[in-house]
């Protein structure tokens, strides 16, 4: 079972908007066959293992990180659950069943039915493995991972305006690793007028283009700025308010870059809004790396499922940018409380990975 | 030797001014006696060691974590190295030499003067071991000690004046058993409106009083303070300006706070005379917890040798009071950088201990 959830971790730049899925067929204390699902309109993992252990196959096991797909869900050609009952497999073990609302648990019902033995194994390291599709299917919008990078004592410059790096490369390639499996990155304009980034996965190697948006309500983003310029790359979406300049919406649009007008709340671009326009272009996981009034205010919006800080090991003091913007708290008891999942060393750096309290800020509502 | 050192850290909250140090006499494969050093004005190490080995200690192989003392520093009755030879050890194993310059390798040379075997590892986990003293004989002035307490975006209360408690217990006791090992306890004078601090110490079996230390130019502590009110437990030793308020000084003094004035350098109190008038109090170690203005003072003039940090699992945003204040860089090449030293996990908070980078802050001049 650890084998196929290293082969589904093979799929984890290119499966998205699927989830993640690698199988091994098992005979005989020998491995007949592996898969893993690669990407979008590609065999399913299951699909890959069983041809590789062709007639072998029969009176085998089955071990597959999540639950089979059955004829409800897109496959070419025959679902899973078809190609399992041809195979002749035996045994099925499955690590997680599909949280997908119409899924969940009919696959395995459907094998039990014709008579295969199947183990449902709901191993959180499956659903972990798989938290931004989980996330996305219990959410119905993309996961969000918050990024920040910050000094020890949370400051992201140490002057407004100052573009500089903080955390090593160690922990600049993680990040990179992080754009690419969240299939899309978001940053506010103020991010993109003080670092002109470009916010694509580098030296990822198979990592296909992500998308790339920007929070930029009165559309200051230039056509000369480097996500612009890179427009062609890879697609760039920039969220405005309705009534931006049209003058500059051209000028950025004639640059390649997608102009999303959207709704405002509150004074300030409705999130959710942006969030299912970013759903309605495929994306299943969002990483907002900043700066810190976007960060806030996705925190505010209680619209934050995971986050990952970075600290450089540098004190930058009180007249450096804030990576957190005003919360508007009252008191301690406020304050959006995380459960600390794992600490690291990344070079010489130190990376936090924290998820939302349950019942805490983790409120869809 | 690692007996040794476990031994040697019995004294962590007893043993300063002096230094920590263990010692184990081995004599045919057996432990034949074992001595730390409890208390200035008590049996050094060695001493209860040899005591313990009686005669037995003749062609034995004594362990000892630091350098022994000669006639050159105070001890009651014989120096070490006179109790070393009278034993008759063959052998002595010596885990770092005294840093003091006028001892350093001194002893070593005596014994083997007079025949003594004398092997010295000078290995980093006995200079660690007693960082403190090694840093106080380094630099003449109390090992400070930076310590704070903060949300993950380096906030340390939600609101200025807001007396709120971030960290969970076992991070607090942490906390408790620093300042026991410090011996003593410095804070700003806003510290102490805000939090009205006892600053002591608490559930640490053994340790003794701590001295209680006030950055305060103007002298707004409170008689009614805690800090005041428990000035008869343990010292409180308030710096103000020698210009401050003299009805303000009486009342303190009546409550049994020390007042003491301290010049003027640059507008704030002059921290070197600050560290120099606690080490003629003898105190060789000083915990600075806070808050942000004293940590950045602190920080700005070179005089931190360690950082602990505590992180809450929390986000306060920017309306949060800085765990930094101000430290007027202009860039990030400027920021104090540190080396990380270890990361841990305290119940749900993160602790970071840090020490200055080589050449970096951690100038003395």
């Amino acid at each position: 079972m650890a084998r196929a959830r290293d082969l589904a971790a093979r799929g984890r730049y290119t499966a998205a908007p699927n989830p993640l899925v690698g199988a091994v067929v098992v005979g005989d204390g020998r491995i007949l066959g592996e898969g893993w699902h690669v990407r979008p309109g590609e065999d399913h993992a299951e699909a890959m293992a069983l041809k590789a252990a062709g007639t072998a196959a029969r009176g085998a096991t089955l071990y597959v990180t999540l639950e089979p797909c059955n004829r409800h869900r897109l496959t070419p050609g025959a679902s899973c659950t078809e190609l399992i009952l041809r195979s002749g497999v035996r045994r099925v073990v499955v690590g997680h069943v599909d949280p997908n609302p119409q899924m969940r648990g009919r696959s395995v019902e459907l094998l039990r039915e014709a008579g295969v033995e199947v183990e449902v194994l709901n191993a959180p390291e499956f659903a972990r493995q798989n938290e931004q599709f989980f996330g996305a299917m219990r959410t119905r919008r993309p996961f969000v991972h918050l990024k920040l990078a910050a000094s020890l004592d949370g400051r992201i410059a140490s002057q407004a305006g100052n573009r500089e790096w903080l955390t090593g490369w160690p922990a600049r390639r993680r990040v990179h690793g992080m754009r690419a499996a969240a299939g899309a990155v978001l940053v506010g304009a103020g991010t993109v007028r003080a670092d002109d980034p470009h916010l694509g996965p580098r030296g990822i190697p198979g990592a296909p283009p992500v998308l790339r948006a920007v929070l930029d309500p009165a559309l200051t983003t230039s056509p000369e700025s480097r996500l612009a310029r890179t427009a062609g790359e890879s697609p760039v979406v920039v969220f405005s308010r309705p009534e931006a300049d049209p003058g500059r919406r051209v000028a950025l649009e004639r640059a390649g870059v997608r102009v999303v007008p959207v709704a405002e709340k509150g004074g300030a671009l409705d999130l959710r809004s942006v969030l299912l326009e970013l759903w309605d272009r495929g994306c299943r996981g969002l990483l907002v790396e900043g700066g810190g009034r976007t960060a806030a205010r996705f925190l505010g919006a209680g619209l934050v499922d995971k986050i990952t800080l970075f600290y450089a090991p540098r004190l930058l003091g009180a007249e450096g940018v804030p990576m957190i913007g005003g919360l508007g708290l009252m008191s301690v008891a406020e304050a959006p409380g995380f459960r600390l999942h794992s600490v690291q060393t990344i070079g010489e750096d130190v990376m936090l990975t924290l998820y939302p309290r349950e019942g805490d800020v983790h409120g869809d509502s």
